[in-house]
C-alpha cells in the first residue's frame, strides 16, 4: 500500500498555466495512451485540495450545469479545504482541513492493499512529504513548458534526494518519470 | 549542425537554487557518469549568459583567487551580458550583447558542422528559442525538488508542442530527456 503524488506537469515544473487551465495537457491526447488505466485500478482512496476539486466542478461536473455529469471516481475522496464547497450528490466525498495525519490514517483503513492517489495540487502533495508519509512520485512530463503556473511539488527535496525508478516515453508527447521518496530525518 | 540548449534542471523546472548554487546538482555524482562528453566532443561553439558565466568564474575559474584555473572550453565562447564582465586571460571569450540573430551567424560560422550549444540561462535560451534558433532541449533531470530558483526556461511552448525523442536514465540520479523543437509561426 503507497502513497503516490501521480500528475502530469509541464517540462519547467507547473500542473496547470496561470489561468487554471490545462489545456495544455489535454491538446497531446487521450489520457487513455498513458499508465492512468493501470494505475487507477489500484487505487483504493484519494486525496485533493480545494483548487483541485473546484477545477473539477467547473471543468467536468458542472461544465454545463443544466446536465451535471457523474462524479468520475469510485473510490472514496478526501478534499481538503478551508472553505466551505460545492458538494456532488450521491459522490463519496468527505471535506476535511489541518493535518494530513490523522487524514491519512483514515484513508489507509480506506485503501486495505490498495494505494493511495495524492492528487494535488503541489502543495498538498509537499503536505504529505513533510509527514514522511508521500511514498512514490509518478509525473508524466509534457511535451511543452509554460513559464509559470501552479507549482508541481513546492518543497526542497534534496538530501536526500528522490530515487528515480524509471522512465518510460509515450509517443512523442509523454515522458513518465517514477521515483521513490527516500525517507530520512529532515 | 543543431542549436542546442543541453542543461540539468530540478524535476520542478529549476537550474540553480536561489543561492545560483548548484551544490544540489553536484552532489549527485560526476558529469563524465552522464551523456556530458559525447555532447561536448560534438559541439564547435558556446554562448552563455552572464549570471552562468559569473558563476563559472566564481566558483571554478577564480574559486581560489591565488590559483586560477585553466578556462575548461576549447571552443569559442560567446558571453551575451550588457555589463562590463572579468575576463579570463587567454580564452577565447567575446562578450556581445542585443538581439541573438547575428550573433549565431557569427557561431555558425565558427562551429562549421559541429553544433551551437547554449549552456545557459533559461532566458538566452528563451531569447535563441523566440527567434526560431532553438533546434533541440537536452534536459537532463536531477532527482530532487528545489522550490524556488533560476527557471529553466521562462517561455510557454505549447503550440506546436516540442517533440520528445528520447528518455535515458543514468543511475537513481539522472533522466536525460531529449526534445526536437518544431518550427512554426508563433
Amino acid at each position: 500500500m503507497k502513497t503516490q503524488y501521480y500528475t502530469a506537469s509541464s517540462l519547467d515544473g507547473f500542473i496547470a498555466d496561470a489561468n487554471h487551465s490545462l489545456e495544455w495537457l489535454f491538446q497531446l491526447g487521450e489520457v487513455e495512451n498513458t499508465s492512468y488505466p493501470q494505475f487507477i485500478s489500484e487505487v483504493g482512496a484519494i486525496a485533493m485540495g480545494s483548487s483541485t476539486y473546484e477545477w473539477l466542478l467547473k471543468h467536468e461536473i458542472y461544465a454545463n450545469e443544466a446536465e451535471p455529469k457523474a462524479w468520475m471516481y469510485a473510490q472514496p475522496v478526501w478534499v481538503f479545504s478551508s472553505r466551505e464547497l460545492r458538494k456532488v450528490e450521491g459522490a463519496n466525498i468527505q471535506f476535511v482541513r489541518g493535518d494530513v495525519r490523522p487524514i491519512h490514517a483514515a484513508m489507509r483503513s480506506a485503501a486495505g492493499e490498495q494505494n493511495i492517489w495524492i492528487v494535488g495540487g503541489g502543495d498538498l502533495a509537499g503536505q504529505f512529504w513533510d509527514a514522511g508519509l508521500l511514498d512514490e512520485l509518478i509525473i508524466t512530463i509534457a511535451s511543452v513548458t509554460l513559464g509559470s503556473g501552479a507549482p508541481l511539488l513546492p518543497r526542497a527535496i534534496t538530501k536526500p534526494a528522490l530515487r528515480l525508478i524509471s522512465c518510460a516515453t509515450f509517443g512523442e508527447v509523454f515522458a513518465e518519470l517514477r521515483y521513490e521518496v527516500v525517507k530520512a530525518p529532515h
